[in-house]
Order: structure tokens, then sequence, then C-alpha cells
């Protein structure tokens, strides 16, 4: 079995002796500014691998298009990825693997790296599994009921399938509803990690719950299922943002030591909060857009939000904006504007020649109508549940 | 809900201060002289209660006698024993769970608790979960692998039938089979318990692998299922050899804040080893007498064990033999002879009117022709197996 040859993973996020103070990036916590430079420092702290040119070139040779996230840089880094592409040039299919912790709505930062995995099934023909971790946000959140957390998990499944995922390629896990599929496999996977290794990875305490130490070979066990499916070593990608790093790296680590390949990663950066430059946040509600707000909400929310803007508008023309911090910037150019429209936006914003209500008043504009067309989806998402559950025979 | 009132349970069990260095055990080691003195000090040790007369007449009182392993104290030590019979003599019945790590064969150290808990079956007429923690075993033992734990599973499956349970009121649990069912159950428990309290408990490292550190909710879990079986808080009565305490001890610090009954226990001493006076050991089979084993084997591991005897007979015949570390005698007392017979051995054996070799001889014959039935009863069991499966119908 030829594996990823040449990846040196590091273990050093809980580090304190490191260099990258200023950043926190974990499962649970994301803290730093997050501008281009923190994506650096985290590709240097991660240990993961910058998409070059070449790769981007590679992706182009293979479907013929580069994905505008891509070319934007808003997926900045990787973890074999090369490797994947190469074996599916040379005829080995891979699987997509991503996830979602159901302790809340989904927002739009959740949405948009899923959009990109549907792309992703869509030009390579890939079969998904999508996890829903809800043992997991039971056992962190201390305050969370497993009733609460089942009623999220319920509505998240509705944003998964209203997504567009193929029906026919895509099985959702419910962690505590599938643990048959996952538990032989997680204790394999946990036989092979020790404590010491967990608490340098995920920053585990004497106070940590005993659930949520034993839970990470739960989170991997998806990377091998495929091999386990398809009765041979097969190529996983996932798809998700850096902070679910820590999880495939352990992984990663044993996962030779099982007889599987090591999972590739594409890593993005996280959708910007309205309220300022840090994650979108599930529990500062006011800063993030729902699939499940009213359309009046998600307007408010938009004209609410912080800017780049100057304090006045005599300032902002005599100063220009600053996009490059502004969340109403990020989401026209991730969500809605194209390539050319971005650009001339953030020109226009830069030289003084646009006001941030026209901004918002397009970013209002283009959510509202996104969102109106989620939710329709969503609402048919209903009767298809049962078509993306997994099952034992969920295999060619 | 009325819970068990009154008693106190301690974690000390690894604490390197106590008075107790001398006994080491944990459910994975026993280590110190298995004498009276000994089982008196785990009862300081664990903070459990010695079987007291009274709690042998309320026995007495409920089902008309008393159990032979209860009159010679082979079941020695409980917790809340008194409280679950006054709960059943108020109408209130009670479950029985038991359980086997299938790290490899059954022996009689193994069957004679089984014994015992099918007799309560009887004559309390109880449902029995009996739970195989094949993923503890696995992720216990560095040169384990899921198949070989899956093949003791399914043998010891048919030792356990053997013990003629009902299968009416009987349900087996295979921890990787059936985790569906203990899952959701497992992770409310594990949200209860840090690490601090089970390192405490289980003596985890930093070396411990996280496997390990999260299976303690999965044994738990099934002291919680009968009241969701029953749909009511339910009375659980664990019959276990005492290594097995460290598990309850931490199920029952979280029962009542998950508004679950404590389970209640009653504890078996170890039956002595063929070798000398330890706990008898799958990992030396020479010590054991196996239910898989051969008559012929069953007679020689007999004739060669070790007994309290003197070097010769005429020593024997003058100083007379010590029946009380002679596992001979030990096996003869808790499994074939009646009160009568065992008091009649005593008494010759210490006044040397005995020799050990007519003991030997007496134990091969009884456990010649109870292994032979034995085995008569596994072969009946292979095509009952699926009748004691647990599966969701198991209610009333």
């Amino acid at each position: 079995m030829e594996g990823p040859p040449h990846t040196i993973d590091t273990n050093n996020i809980n580090n304190s002796h490191d260099n990258y103070k200023d950043i926190v990036v974990t499962p649970w916590e994301v803290f730093g500014d997050l501008e281009d430079k923190m994506y650096t420092k985290l590709i240097e702290k991660f240990g993961t691998q910058a998409i070059t040119h070449d790769l981007i070139e590679k992706f182009k040779k293979l479907i013929g298009e580069i994905h505008p996230l891509i070319k934007s840089q808003y997926f900045f880094s990787h973890r074999d990825l090369d490797w994947l592409l190469t074996k599916y040039e040379n005829g080995d299919p891979f699987y997509l693997y991503t996830g979602r912790g159901p302790s809340g709505f989904v927002h739009l930062g959740h949405i948009l790296p899923w959009l990109f995995t549907k792309y992703l099934q869509d030009k390579f023909g890939s079969k998904l599994l999508f996890q829903l971790t809800d043992d997991e946000k039971f056992l962190y959140n201390p305050g969370a009921t497993r009733e609460t957390i089942s009623e999220y998990t319920s509505e998240n499944i509705l944003d998964i399938i209203a997504v567009g995922f193929n029906p026919n390629l895509t099985r959702i896990i419910i962690d505590t509803k599938h643990i048959n599929y996952l538990y032989p496999l997680a204790t394999e996977i946990a036989k092979k990690i020790t404590f010491s290794t967990a608490k340098a990875v995920f920053g585990f305490t004497n106070t940590t719950n005993i659930g949520m130490i034993g839970f990470p070979p739960i989170q991997a066990a998806p990377c091998f299922l495929p091999s386990l499916i398809e009765k041979k070593p097969t190529p996983v990608l996932i798809p998700a943002a850096i902070d679910q790093d820590p999880y495939w790296r352990i992984t990663r680590d044993i996962a030779a030591k099982l007889g599987f390949y090591k999972p590739a990663q594409i890593h993005s950066k996280f959708l910007p909060s309205l309220a300022r430059i840090s994650k979108m946040s599930s529990s500062r509600p006011e800063t993030a857009i729902f699939t499940t707000d009213e359309p009046e909400i998600v307007e408010k929310k938009v004209l609410s939000s912080f800017t780049g803007g100057q304090a006045t508008v005599s300032l902002q023309k005599k100063l220009g904006g600053n996009a490059d911090i502004c969340p109403v910037y990020g989401y026209l150019k991730y969500f809605f504007d194209n390539e050319k429209e971005s650009l001339e936006r953030y020109i226009r914003c830069k030289s003084g020649n646009l006001l941030c209500g026209e901004c918002k008043s397009d970013l209002a504009n283009n959510t509202k109508t996104f969102i109106i067309d989620f939710k329709h989806k969503r609402e048919k998402a209903k009767d298809k549940v049962k078509d993306f559950m997994f099952d034992e025979k969920f295999s060619s």
C-alpha cells in the first residue's frame, strides 16, 4: 500500500513554548486576528502545506477549472492533497468526509465549506460521509441535554441535505445513532493513542470528562470507514475549517499502523463574524446569519454589521475603507461576487468611492434571496432524510 | 425516587498513602494473600459492607433458605443489598447484572458466581443483563486482536448459556455488537466523570490508551439500562468478584445525578488457583480448570494441584493438613461438598486423618463429571445463542 510519503505532521498545537501564542485554534476555541498573516502562521504552527500554484494547476488539469474559494485562498492549506489528486489521476477514486457538531442552528459560516464539498463531489464523483458529532457536543457543553442536541441534529440534517449533495453518493452518520458502525473501528484507533498524546493535541486536563477524552477516535473512524466499505485501502479527503486539524493529525499518526491511508485534508479559513474580525459564532447569534433566520432578521443583521468603513462619510471619501478587515466585503466576496466584481468592489472601497451603505445593501439583498431559496430547499429536505442516512448497504 | 440512603463509598483503591498496600485488587490485577483477613481488609479498603447475620436472615425470610455460597462467606461483602431486598419485599423487583471480559476461555472461577447469579434469578424471578466487555479486553491487552477477542466472545457465550439462565429473563450484551443500546447512556455517565476521578479509581497514567480511559461508562451503562427498559427507576443487583468494585463505585457516585438508583452489589471472593493461594488465572492455564478442557486434562490438573498437605504422609498424619489454604479443599467446598461433608473433610484433614490423595481423587472425579455434563450443555447452547441476544424488545 503506497501511502502519502513525505508529510511530517507536528503535534504542537497546545505547546505553550511555541512561537504562536497569539493564535489559539482548537476544535472548541478560535482566538486571534483572522488576517492573512494569522493563516500563514497557522500553516507553520500546524505543520500543514500551503496550496501552491502547482497544486492549483493540478486541480485545473483534472477538472478544467479553479473554484473561486481556492482562487481566493479561502481554502488555503492542505495535507497530502497533491498525493490524493495523483491517486485520482491514476484511477483511484477518493471519498470525501466532513462533519458538523450539532450544538446550534447552522449559519453561513458552516454552509460555505459544504458548498465547496458538494462542488468536489460533483466534479470528482466522490462518495461523501457526513458525520454529526452529537455525542461530542453533548459531552463538551456543560448545559447541553441530549434532547436539545438531538433537536439541533435533526435541524442541521435539513441544512446538509439542502446544500444539494448527491443522495446516491452521500451518507449522514449521526454518532449516537450509527455508533455500531464506528465503535469497533474506534477501539482500534483508541488503542494506538495514549493519554499523553491526546493531552498534548487537545489540551485535556484533570477536569476534562472521560467522555471527551474517549471521543477523538469516534471522529477519526470515518477516515477509515471507506476502506472497510470498499474492502481496500481508500483515499479520503476532508474539506473542513482548519480548527478541526488536531483530530486529523492524530488520525494521520496512526493510520499506517492500522493499514489505512492517512486522510488528506483541505483547510478553509473561518467566515468572519458580522461584529468584528473573528470566527462567526453560534454562541453570539447576532453576529451570524442562520439558515433558520427570517428574511427581515437577515436584513437587520446585515445592516447593523461591523464594516471596514471610516467613522464618517467624508472620512471614508478621503481615506477609503478597509476591505481587508470588512466582514461585509468578505461575505460578498466568498458568497456572491464573482472575481471581477469583488476586485472592483475592493478598489472602489479602498479609493473612497464606495460607501458602506451600498455594500450592506448588496449583501442584504443577496443574502435574503439566498436564505429564502435555502429555506425552500430545507423544507423539501424533510422528505429526503431517510435517503441520506448511513446504512450497511452504502457501497459500490 | 427513594434511593439507598446511607452508604458512603470511598474511592481510595489506588491511593498510595493508604494502609492496604499489601493488597492490590483492581479489575486488571489481583495481588495479595487471598486469606480471610485480606477479604476483611478489602471491605475496609473499598468501603463496602460485610454480609451480616441480619442480612442473611432477611434473605432466608424472602426465599426460605440460605445459599451455601453465602453461608460459607464466598459471597462476603455487599453494597445496599439490604436496601434492595427491602425494595423487593415492598413489591419492587430488581434486575441482575453481571459480566465477563472475554480474554480467554472460561474456567471454574468464572462459573461459580454465574451459578449463584442463576440461583438468584430463579429465586427472585429477576431479569438478567449479562455484558461481554469485548471492547475492554481488546483495548487492555496489547497483543489482542479483535478477531481473537471475537472468538473468545463466541466461546464464552456458550458457557454463559450452559449455566442455565432463563432465556425469557436473560439477555447477553456484547459491547461492540450492542453499543448502540449502551452508548447514549454511556455519554451521560461519561460527562459526569472527570479524568481526575477516573485516574484515582483505575490508576490511569499518561501511557494509558484513551480507549481504556473512555471505557468505564460502557461498563456502567447496564446499571441504568433497566430503568430505561422498564421506564422507571429500577433497582439492580450486581453479583461479581470484588475486583470489579471500582466500576460500580464511580457508577454509584453519579447515579443520583442522572436520576437512577445506585446499583447494589454482592461481592464474591476469588476461587483459588490450583498452584497456590491466589486468583485462578486464564493467563496461567495450568492453574485453572477450563470448561473447554478434556476430562483427562481436568484429572491431570487436579492430581498435580498444590494442596495444604504436609510434605510426607507421616508428617500429614502427625501434624494434619492446612485446609484453610488448600485449593483442593476450596474447590470441593464451593462446588461439590455440602456443608456437612465439607466440615467433616475439614476436621479429618486438620486432624491428620485425611490424605491429600483422597481429596484430589474426590475433586478429580467430581470435576470430570461436572465438566463432561457442562460440555454437553455447551453443545446444546449453540442452538440457543440467538434467543439470548439483547434486543430492543427485551422488556415486560
